[in-house]
């Protein structure tokens, strides 16, 4: 998809260089029932994550992938679409997946900036809040993380 | 760890089985450095994550694991401690990481009940809010998730 971000980007961000409403796009990622098995296998071994024809009995009604797989692939495309100094490191958040992930889906994220919050006790960083949307190729959004993260700040 | 479930923890339980105040201890899992990395290679790709000689002169000081790790292998143990009929469904949740999670942490989560809503629009089914702390071999907290769970109502 079109890289909708803006040209400063590229350059390693501080939380000075940030302001609200900022929007960063990430690139895509395919996911297929082999990813979502071995996911599940791994960290989330139910039923509807596991096994296509036991999902179709689930309140799914069919294979899809474990949240936890969607929120971890999303941060994958923050990181490589939101070029903060230090890193994307979140102390926490709110996430909600109003609709699954299936297989054949092609997930981007949507990043925009909703708050920055210098650090009154720690002057070298401040707080960003950040809300990112995980879209499929049908535009459904599959999950919704609204992610506080600890961004530095520019050295005077 | 000893387990603390209830006796009747072991059948699979409807949302009229579950009380305001009940608990679940799970098992635990010990990370390591292998499991830190090949997390991080394909899902959160950065020095902390990675390599344990960049990750010394980040905020972290070391080497630790992705929160998105944090949370997957804190899924696996509530998969496995929460005996709920149709499975652990989350709509989502408040999630932080007040900790990193380090190599040789070896994890359990604390699980309890906050509050029961049975849905009015689906009298077959209700959302559980459960509190999860993930607790590492010092007794620290690294992840505290308050969870939205949908689950079935026992057939009237």
């Amino acid at each position: 998809m079109a890289n909708l971000n803006e040209p400063e980007s590229k350059e390693l961000l501080y939380l000075d260089d940030l302001r609200v409403g900022q929007r960063f796009i990430s690139g895509t990622h395919l996911i297929d029932e082999a990813q979502i098995k071995a996911f599940a296998r791994q960290f989330d071994p139910q039923p509807f994550h596991l096994d296509a024809q036991a999902a179709k009995e689930t309140l799914f009604e069919g294979l899809v992938a474990s949240g936890w797989h969607t929120a971890a692939i999303s941060m994958r495309l923050v990181v490589e679409s939101l070029p903060i100094i230090g890193g994307i490191v979140g102390a926490g958040g709110e996430l909600a997946w109003p609709a699954p992930t299936r297989s054949g889906a092609t997930l981007h994220v949507e990043s925009e900036i909703l708050k920055l919050s210098p650090s009154r006790s720690h002057p070298d960083r401040g707080v960003v809040t950040i809300r990112s949307e995980t879209v499929n190729e049908l535009g459904e959004i599959v999950q919704v993380l609204i992610a506080k993260l600890i961004v530095p700040r520019r050295p005077s």
